[in-house]
């Protein structure tokens, strides 16, 4: 049998090549906006965006600085929609500390912006941008990230304008009517495995508040990576939405295993159903 | 802020009618058709559709009168997709007891459909039937139970006609590409928060298939809430997806609370968003 050689030795180029350059298509995520979250269960992992919701992110990495919400519990969590978590009582009690703040439930048009490539139920146009899920308004000039399972954002009052301290996180389908209806400024890049283990509360009483404090799940700490030493830090890599890679994985998705779905394939995506690669690296 | 009344006034007529009649909007499950399932987390109940799938449903009654599932185990659990349950490592090869089906994909339109009300980006229409999620071909004639959380299902291989003994239940944000593709009959009444403590497998290694045994959460029994003695049978009312009160709730969901929301309502909603009501009455 016949070897063609060029083509091996092109193809083991290219690997030492990739090998030479692995973040290629992956970007390293600062450590300042890496939250970890630990949990019983295990540690929940989020980015923060700070382009998107610069004040919001500057809050709770002041909450963080000031280990707010060590010790503090999952007090509200609804299978299928959020598990929320915080002061919990006390919420809506505006603390002089930590005032109400102004909503950002969107920014401007302006980021590396990856069309998902078909349309969305809920906005005029939906893709990713920095490995964020984000809705666009061309006309209106408008973007914000999206509610997808994963995504980190801060609960409030009736007033947009009275968020403080209290967060959320997506645990089921999408609700979408949150959409710019509150401020969503992160997404969970591992850890969903453990949100889900958390204490669920009933729905029907009381928004899902668990009632019983013994019954939730407690907050054990929360810190950002960088203030880690360097050498307990690990490492998050976050697949570059605009690049080669990205596009050759959605259209994998779009046009999955033909020897599976060969029967009926169906060339449109949830962009709420697309998971953006992560790496970890352990120190 | 103008609040729409009308819905409200609706929505406190229906639950007004429905305090004085209380069985009137919601349906007793058959309990021939009430898969109980239990884990060391918790019991999950599953309704079965026979309408939509009558040999899976007889298949698995078979099953479920053989024992088959007791001491079997979750040995495949996708975060945010599904949960699969069954003998495991034995997939694929067809014992003579339990030969493979012939897909039950979709059959002919005919149930008590209510539309949900807006568009879909899957299916010409969707809507609900006897509280499962459905959709609709028109054209084709054909309907059939979409994949939303909760959406129990069996796998099969690359074959549509090889399904056996091996199940699923989606755990995710809607994997709607399985629609049709798998045959779906039934959707989970009560539990999927002990389906979300599953243990996990690594999705990017075997499928998600968990390789140690030991890691896997067992399947402790299944049984037919029919094959209990009247006096330990929970019964099951599902409210009825044609009735008064379930086109209130939607309205509900379609102009949710208006002090919160009023911000942006957004009239839109997914079929996957909507959780059908579910009575348990404990015997």
């Amino acid at each position: 049998m016949k070897i063609p050689l060029i083509p091996i030795i092109a193809f083991l180029l290219a690997v030492a090549v990739q090998a030479a350059e692995p973040a290629k298509d992956f970007r390293v995520v600062d450590p300042a906006n890496v939250m970890l979250i630990d949990t019983r269960y295990g540690q929940i992992v989020v980015e923060l965006a700070p382009g998107f919701a610069p004040n919001h992110v500057a809050r709770i990495k002041a909450l963080i600085h000031a280990r707010f919400y060590d010790g503090l519990s999952f007090y509200r969590v609804v299978d299928g929609f959020v598990a929320q978590g915080g002061v919990g009582e006390e919420e809506g009690k505006a603390s002089p500390k930590w005032p109400p703040l102004k909503a950002e439930f969107d920014r401007p048009l302006g980021g590396p912006f990856t069309p998902l490539g078909n349309a969305d139920l809920y906005a005029p146009e939906v893709g990713f941008e920095d490995g964020f899920p984000v809705a666009r308004d061309p006309k209106a000039g408008r973007e914000w990230i999206i509610h997808c399972p994963g995504t980190f954002a801060f609960a409030r009052g009736n007033d947009p304008d009275s968020a403080t301290t209290e967060f959320y996180i997506v645990i089921g389908e999408a609700p979408r009517r949150l959409d710019r209806n509150l401020t969503a400024f992160g997404r969970v890049l591992s850890g969903m495995q453990y949100l889900q283990k958390l204490q669920r509360g009933n729905p029907d009483v009381a928004m899902g508040v668990i009632a019983d404090p013994a019954k939730r799940d407690t907050i054990i700490r929360v810190r950002l990576a960088s203030e880690l030493p360097p050498a307990q830090r690990p490492t998050f890599e976050v697949m570059r939405t605009d690049s080669k890679a990205f596009a050759a994985l959605l259209e994998s998705k779009r046009h999955p295993a033909p020897e599976f779905y060969g029967n009926k394939p169906f060339p449109i995506l949830d962009i709420c159903g697309v998971t953006v690669p992560v790496k970890v690296i352990s120190p």
